[in-house]
């Protein structure tokens, strides 16, 4: 049975499901930061889905990416499977900046992670929501 | 017309070719690291792919990454696309290990490249080559 891995929980907030994954915003408000994480129990590395769930993963990590590079006037899109701490397949797509804290470093482990306040949080969810709904996205706040 | 990025060259060993994509090593001895760079002029990011070079990509990743994986009994395989500082979309996809340089952090900006001695690249090249001809692989150095 697929279940979240701990650390995804406490590091992120459940924006909701696209047909696959899982979508998550990376409790960091220094970049906009999604994680696709699909709903397949034990799974690793991208290699294990069956190649059905990886032509579809890529999809939503296709379909994602453009709509965050194109909404946010991205200078350039990350997207990454490292795995090292938390073994659950999770895909990062991070909105990249010249001016951002990281660039043009890969963010992990550069700046600590900044929590958005509340407001600026529903902000945000909202604006992913709306951003998401056209590919299919079933919202975590309208459930 | 497809030309690899300068820094690309400078930092990596042409292993050969994928159907679609151009696979490198990179000449960083710490890590088993290969890049893989869809033969494509001026792509930068997935989503500017089509969506039939897109799943051949994601194939070539999913068979390169479990080859790595399973030659070298990896922990965990890295598998992303950055570009920050290089645009040209390239698949960075590295073997990684419990006890090498930079675990858990993903590998860059971590310890400076370590570059292979002559010797052990032509083992690795040929290990490399071996691993990947089943994928389909025209290595560099036959043709």
């Amino acid at each position: 049975m697929f279940e979240l891995h701990t650390q995804l929980i406490k590091d992120s907030v459940m924006v909701g499901d696209l047909s696959l994954s899982r979508v998550l915003l990376c409790n960091d408000s220094q970049y906009p930061w999604l994680i696709l994480v699909p709903r397949r129990a034990d799974v690793v590395e991208l290699f294990q889905l069956s190649r059905i769930d990886q032509q579809q993963l890529l999809d939503e990590i296709s379909a994602v990416s453009a709509a965050l590079a194109g909404h946010f006037r991205a200078d350039k899109m990350n997207v990454a499977a490292l795995g090292n701490v938390v073994p659950q397949l999770h895909v990062h797509i991070i909105a990249r900046f010249k001016e951002d804290a990281a660039w043009p470093r890969p963010v992990w482990g550069v700046q600590p992670a900044v929590a958005y306040a509340d407001e600026t949080l529903q902000q945000r969810m909202t604006e992913l929501e709306q951003l998401l709904l056209p590919h299919g996205l079933q919202s975590a706040r309208s459930l």
